[in-house]
């Protein structure tokens, strides 16, 4: 049996193979760049006026109610025009060019317009007032951003600012997730009394496709033989399994044996906590095969592929995990030696991010869930934990 | 001119007419159940063994080092057996069947097993113990989930659990995105000096698909016939008209005398904060259109949509906005009497969410949202915000 941290850390040191593919900018949000981007252009490309009003050489300014001349328009899209009297201004757009000869621009909400003339109501006009300039932002040839950043609708901008339409992200590994045991039914089958529907393949792939990460599923039944066939087969087609169930100590759980037999090497079976205590881990020999076996209680399910897998895929991706804090708002006390994943309920009140704990009691099933946001992380060193402290939360909802 | 809480009741105060349709279940993550569900059977659906270990009557145990006759095995996923001698005990599996006759479960851990025998190695065995009773999380016709839940991976797996291959899911109202002005060319064009790249309906449209709504692009030339005309066309075929630009001072800004003379009444105009304050709002005269004319200005297209748009439209679908708050970091001032969205990233320490101000300066383009994850909304009754002190929070990332 190792500590959650240990289990955290085996898992950290594994690394799956990571390809990437080309993707349509629209559908990379949420994705993980798998190249970097280059200023293909200074950002802004040129001296951009950022108001409406008129454009003037700052220098020429004498003082409040100066009237200046209007020589033209600035459209935005259209190529600088010219200043030529240094006494004159130019009626200029926000997102236009600023006019050559020019140095500053003064809103509209500071002038009187009338006639062609702009009388300045302001006393002082500084140079730069109310510009954009050329590549504040960025310089043409640097780099806008780094391989290993996850995208967001700001990053899918930027990709279109600099003329891409689509980008590389790293692919998630070729992954199946299998459910195991002969008490499970389809979703669309009407179980018998003593059977239930499947659940922990859905939960999964949905978890998983939050992330963008797709997969293949699979359902085994309670055969030692039909099992280790079917791992083989998979350990051929897929780099990443993930089960559920089947890795408890009972007597038609032979997962872990039929994995060790089909050479793939424990790296740790049972991790000290609750719920997921029967958590089994491991790799091939030169580690291009990686399978979690996952417990297949539906709470445990979950929770191990938020706490272990999920960070781990992102670490695939040269995501470093930051694991979230929240504070308890309730004393609960837990005496068995184990890490203890409290479901808890959560809510920003004044900054904080508190965590309810969920007093539900409950089978560990998904009808469980209702109203749990995620789980507070409470150390087995403890048995006693009291409102106010600050425990590691891992959320399961966005 | 209006304040941003008034816009945000303005805009909260118009409905849009929203139908739903059916999804698979593993693309509904994210959606918004639009019906409710109930339980078609208890969950558990039998008392169901919680443990591997052995099911015994507990009334009939004497205490620590009593021996048990194993009368059989019972398996999950097979019809309970019938324990015959209450001195004897039935060897069980997680997820199996209670067998009859016994009523509670102990665990391997805590008997000694031996051809045939289990010697219990513990001093109480209550009955109860290791068991999930049937219904405990759900009575057969309960309702497990309301409409207007937002589904995560925990509901996908209830869905699955209650026999549910598809569920109703709210629909997003018919949208257009519409960027507009003459120096905006296509992604795929190299842009003379004095134009750029449009990025805004790729921000729009990338920041509304992380929440499933999707919407149809269009683009506005500077030229006020043909954009009435377009306008006149996209409000028979859409129902939101999203646009980005052409709302401010400017010469060439007339959409919203465009809007007005097409029936499209203003609701508001100006809105009191940096950067969006050009923000334009209507609707037609019985509430079937409604338009949200945005800046043209990258991050302040960026920031209406996350600050407005999004809340709303989860409204509509039922779901009260709860609005995050966060912790400044470091001193900010902000004189205009304007509500301040100061860019910031963020990062969750000791259960507080702390905001870093991004102190870039720069143009307000997306080449600036480097490292920032959301704004932090600075009141505008206030020019002086210190360390420490806590205010509204809109996140762009997750």
């Amino acid at each position: 049996m190792v500590s959650v941290q240990e289990a955290f850390r085996i898992i950290e040191s594994v690394d799956a193979r990571i390809e990437n593919e080309e993707v349509d900018i629209l559908t990379s949000r949420g994705r993980v760049l798998a190249e970097s981007i280059m200023a293909d252009r200074d950002f802004p490309p040129f001296n951009r006026v950022a108001m409406d009003g008129i454009a003037v050489q700052a220098s020429h300014f004498k003082g409040s109610g100066q009237l200046f001349s209007i020589e033209a328009v600035q459209a935005a899209g259209v190529a600088p025009l010219v200043l030529k009297d240094p006494n004159n201004g130019i009626e200029v757009m926000t997102g236009s060019v600023l006019p050559e000869n020019t140095t500053a621009v003064v809103r509209y909400e500071d002038i009187e317009m009338k006639e062609g003339w702009a009388k300045i109501l302001i006393n002082s006009v500084e140079a730069g007032k109310n510009i954009h300039f050329q590549g504040i932002d960025a310089k043409h040839g640097s780099e806008l951003l780094k391989s290993g950043q996850k995208i967001s609708a700001a990053e899918v901008a930027l990709f279109a600012s600099v003329g891409k339409k689509s980008v590389r992200v790293f692919n998630f590994p070729i992954t199946a997730v299998i459910s195991s045991g002969d008490e499970l039914v389809e979703i669309d089958e009407i179980p018998e009394a003593h059977q239930i529907r499947k659940s922990n393949i859905y939960s999964l792939q949905a978890a998983m496709l939050e992330i963008g990460w797709k997969s293949d599923s699979f359902h085994f039944l309670d055969d030692k033989e039909m099992v280790k066939k079917s791992l083989q087969k998979l350990l051929k087609s897929h780099d990443i399994l993930i089960l559920s169930g089947g890795v408890s100590k009972g007597k038609f759980d032979f997962i872990p044996e039929a994995l060790e037999e089909l050479g793939i090497r424990k790296l740790f079976h049972q991790v000290s906590q609750r719920p997921g205590k029967p958590f089994w881990f491991g790799t091939s020999e030169d580690k291009s095969k990686i399978v979690f076996a996952l417990p297949g209680n539906p709470v445990s399910t979950f929770l191990c592929f938020y706490k272990y897998i999920k960070p781990w895929v992102m670490n695939c991706f040269g995501i470093k995990h930051k694991p979230l804090t929240a504070q308890l708002t309730a004393d609960v006390n837990f005496s068995p030696t184990l890490t203890y994943f409290l479901q808890v309920r959560t809510e920003i009140q004044n900054g904080i991010l508190l965590a309810y704990p969920n007093t539900g009691g409950g089978s560990g099933d998904f009808a469980n869930l209702k109203g749990v946001d995620g789980f507070l992380e409470l150390p087995l060193e403890k048995s006693e934990f009291k409102t106010g402290e600050v425990y590691p939360y891992i959320p399961f909802r966005q």
